[in-house]
């Protein structure tokens, strides 16, 4: 409770860097998007970088229910997805938490499974889905106008990203701008150089999602 | 408060098989499926093995407004539905519950009334509801990839469930892969091997009945 | 916090008839409908029975916000709509509850103001609207099984609920099965026998007209 | 936990002018609009008059994310939106609120970004949004009636707000009856004698943005 009263009513998130500090913001991010229904059940993972030189990362461990995430629930991993620190099996998806930690420089990285980011990530063929016009663009990290085109590559899913992690990194080099990209039929993921920033785009992203989504309900009548 | 407060932050979900123990655990789940829209009212009911050899099986009993559910709602019963702890008339749809745990080997069984459940038993005319490609299938018991179907059976309302308890038997060996099936304008059963795999699922599938049932309102016009 | 926190954990909901204990009841009731969404801003008015002989009632206050309402925001009046108990101008539609509970005998009247019952009070124009075939009917009282027809009438709206009262009871006595009745454009009326069953049945009904509203979006494309 | 308590159960809003109660009661304000989904990530700007001669007001400052908004991220500014208590840089929007307060003489304005507001704000082309016939327009301060017809002004987006400012208090001035404006792209402008009637007039608004959003979905089929 004390978790969730803090999260939501007044301490700042500051950019600590320990491993126990992240596992605890962790923990409570984890829960936060739990209860606005973008992690239910097991689905999504959530990792924040410990160090730069050498790599280590705080990430969730597989298979835990995130209404339920504990900062037990989180392990500290190297480069090569070694256990440092806790025990657990880091997340499936650990080796593209670091794929966009390296191509990126992020700090942290969130990946969710909401209904209207499933829905948007069929909804286009062209391989992006294009986000413009929009006030609640300027959440994201950099964009200073509403008039901010963002373009957010969507990719195939698949059950091996350790293997598919290079093409994920040379995705990210071809759309430099992106905050983000989505995986088809399967979610978002977002980062930023600390897990408050990072937060921050998951809710600006998935607000826009769902004006997207809600749109295509309306829109066809005018 | 403290229920709450326990569930969505951070107690495990042992697979404890007393009595007391189960009762608390149902409730708890109870209050959660209605504050998540999924049981108003008096709908819904819930239940856990307390023991197999003889056949024990806590659940809740009927008439009970799950925004109040409390362990003392829960009763013990027989194989035939006779009850051996506590006070109350089980559910209505015990026989089902004993159905599934029999020919399911179920430790757990959870029944909800949601909306889009409801929406889409009655969407379909051939007798089930398919589902696939979406990575939260993984959510599922013993599933490993998004490429999995499910096939939910979609079974006529009745209000005589134990003159009907031995077709659903039947359409349960019929459908050895189903995680659930669908009752007629009715709601949604699910179980797993104890509480905490039957609630995952039931988080599962309403996630997946929200993509399903939104989409058919965007995709028209594409 | 207490308030919320036993009306959604564990407290029955007990059919005192004091006005202090029915005064808090009406303020639990009041700000779980506001947090449910179906009374919000100053929207909404419950009521309560005090006493039959002479008709005594506890009823909201007008202007107040749900959000915020407590026990002290509810005066007991007498069929006149004078104020017994407590201080502030009872709701305007005093008589509308006052005509309720004459004429079906209630002990409790609850009113709220969704999203779907105000769009599904204008999708009509037979002056009723028809739910048939669900399960969570059952939730009304008397109603046994999912194959019950619910026809609930659908009023004009006025802003001289005095003046319409004998319209109302005569409405209410040509539709004798009703368990509530839509007013164009602002809401939904229901009753109990006590506050434990009106409330049940708000959710009932709320359930189904999401259901229903939910469908049209839907069923369109089939 | 206790300020959100207090917000939603039962303490009343008294128009108190001090700016630390002030600033007080726009973080409980704000973290109750972020929890409605009105206000993610760092959107919205909520403000308060301390003194009107010379004029004083409490403002959010910029770059807060509103889930995490305390009493210390408001600021106080004069006319020519200079801190004069707090630190931190005061809402870039700041002179939207200045130019309302002037022309209005609003003890409070509040500024939203919802989902419903944002798609409405495009939904129309004549730069009015029109809601007419629903009891809930009598939330509004000064109506008296469901006949009602609320014509909220849509204005264009821009990222000069000083510039604008002019050309916002010339709207205002040609539509003295109008409860609130859009910002197309942007969301929603409200404001009331004090906060209490400014939150209530969100909720109203938001409320009837809701039901028109979602009858464009429905409407069409009949």
């Amino acid at each position: 409770m004390l978790a969730r009263a803090r999260w939501k009513h007044g301490l700042t998130l500051p950019s600590l860097t320990t491993f126990p500090a992240l596992a605890r913001q962790l923990a409570d991010i984890g829960r936060h998007c739990y209860e606005r229904g973008w992690a239910l059940g097991t689905s999504g993972n959530f990792s924040a970088v410990v160090s730069k030189e050498p790599l280590t990362l705080a990430i969730t461990t597989s298979s835990v229910d995130k209404g339920l995430l504990e900062p037990a629930h989180i392990v500290a991993i190297d480069e090569g997805r070694r256990v440092l620190h806790g025990s657990g099996t880091p997340s499936a998806e650990a080796a593209l938490h670091l794929a966009i930690v390296r191509s990126r420089g992020a700090g942290a990285v969130l990946h969710t499974h909401s209904v209207w980011s499933t829905i948007l990530s069929e909804a286009t063929t062209d391989g992006s889905l294009t986000i413009e016009g929009y006030e609640m663009l300027k959440g994201l990290e950099g964009v200073r106008s509403h008039e901010h085109r963002e373009r957010l590559p969507i990719v195939e899913n698949t059950q091996n990203w350790a293997a598919a992690a290079p093409q994920i990194e040379a995705m990210l080099r071809e759309h430099p701008e992106a905050h983000g990209f989505l995986i088809r039929g399967h979610g978002l993921y977002t980062w930023g150089k600390d897990l408050a920033e990072a937060k921050r785009q998951i809710e600006i992203l998935e607000f826009l999602f769902e004006v997207m989504g809600r749109k295509r309900g309306v829109a066809w009548q005018q």
